[in-house]
């Protein structure tokens, strides 16, 4: 059992509010990250499958094919765009880094499915200094 | 003649849209910077001064007086905002990375004023492989 | 089950030295690390917690909350001190990296403790290509 | 239980070609990695022991011994070679980072056993966006 | 004026051997970097380019535009090749980082010239310690 | 005429504490950074040198050369040292990074000069977030 990591990055906006608290319970719980003109960040994705490699290639699964797979499950749908009002794999959540790394794992996970390998970690950075890991249960 | 510099980080939202120019203006020339929506960054700026060390201290300027000025002037400004919408110093202005590196010099380069030091260089991170560099001229 | 990391940084000196053995003995095991005149680190602290994300906020932890307990609880008492002579919880022992990061566990294995979450792990970079890990046990 | 870690780097030259196949099979599959003239990395080699702290040290063990380890069986071999035509260990191989970091553990496993401590993770980066880990099972 | 730099990586093999030499000569010289079989590096490539904004756009160059430059002109030139052997622009050189970066320059200086804008510096790093910076004369 | 830079780490301890002031004044100015008992950094030094390549090497000076004049005029001399205890270069001097800077370039610039190439600057950073530069005058 081999374990393949690959890294993409994004660019969003977001922003922390319940819209069932006022606005000084938000402000409370969230700080500056519920602006309401919103604010974002630059995303690092590290997406994990776990695998055997194919003797005829010593690959788990084809990091060309996987970065294929992110790109179009995930990137194209939430680069450059707004996480609360722009994304429908995101809509009536929280997009707190934690809920955002389990709704990744769910685009993910059929996606990388193969006899061989599955999808194992999604790691996502909202910053230098957090991050959120999700292993599927 | 010695540079000192001082990182600190922010996150913000932007977008960059012109609004005298159409919205197929606006998407041939920004692209996905256009999005109505709003995106992202995590921002790093970089700020230099250069000048000579008190034989007292060893230092051009104080780090610790040079993180408050750039907190006080800069940070506390942008950090959680939306660069178009909420930072008065960025008002009817693209927020470009060029225009944003500037607009920063103009907040600092009389607030690091000393007779022994001066603004050198705003240097500031829009991602990891996009940064401006601006020397007051 | 999510996991959520959160870094801090603190800078610190010390030297790894066996007072129960000659300086020949401590030369040969520590070398340079036993310099009596100490030496020092720029140490970046990781610090994991796991637990399910509460349904209102989407948080396992407050972030900001995590902040607040490790600098009060680790940070506060390790900065810019010399680890063998000004960290109480440090007192009696061998400032290794590994005795370190275990230390910082007892330190804060309490106090991020919740209905919904616990302390998974604490990651102590000593230098860029020296880390521990550990797991509570 | 601690968990200690030592990274090295180094720089090699490969290529993925399965001599099995046509030249358009290889491409297809392995695409500008096929080059017939080779292209190369620097990668980045974690190693992780796994073990408990000798209380005289604090050392599961001592990191100057690991890194003289990592050196000897691992960097002497593979640092500026070609690791298809060069490195005797890679020998018969694809030199897929999967295969790679599978074939490093077999180097190191038996190396840095000892009494209260023994090899846990190999993690291979062959650029910054791809890593592979292997736990030896 | 303003500077911007965009960022660009690729992965190359190559040799430093000079066929005039002795080999003894070339191993006293080059020593591992003369491996006949060659090695290989992950390269960082930072474009810089100075100018004004425009007023539309806020833009010195499209980074966009930048970055499709520096990928005709330079990436697809030299990714996944052999610096000594499949490169026609650095043919008859010593591939060292010096002269692959002042060969980066000619290939660029003429491209990203505009009426405000011109080519300020090529940054190249060879490892994460050894860079070369050339400013065109 | 271009530029080659090599990176070098060290760690070391030191005090900002001047011994013509009293303790409060000491405290006042250098803060925490004037713990009596010491605090330490990882340090990371940038020497750049500037020249024309040699046309058989492709060199302006060959970088192997270039470490080994780093390691034994600076870094065997503060490395695992006390910066002011144990480095002669730096006796009675305030061990400010700027101070630091100035003294390694005194070190080095005649170590460097050749016929074709002379030291060009010296960049050190304390942390990730402060760095000093030194161009000789």
């Amino acid at each position: 059992m081999l374990y393949l990591t690959r890294r993409e990055n994004f660019n969003a906006a977001h922003k922390l509010y319940n819209p069932n608290w006022t606005p000084e319970q938000n402000d409370v719980v969230f700080g500056k990250c519920a602006n309401l003109n919103w604010h974002g960040h630059n995303y690092y994705l590290y997406v994990t499958v776990k695998g055997t490699p194919d003797p005829d290639t010593g690959f788990i699964i084809n990091v060309k094919e996987l970065k294929d797979i992110i790109l179009r499950t995930v990137i194209d749908k939430v680069d450059h765009r707004n996480l609360n009002l722009d994304v429908p794999f995101l809509q009536g959540m929280m997009p707190s880094t934690e809920n955002f790394a389990k709704a990744i794992w769910e685009q993910l996970a059929n996606e990388v499915r193969r006899p061989n390998c599955e999808l194992h970690c999604i790691k996502l950075y909202e910053t230098d200094s957090i991050y959120v890991e999700y292993y599927g249960e």
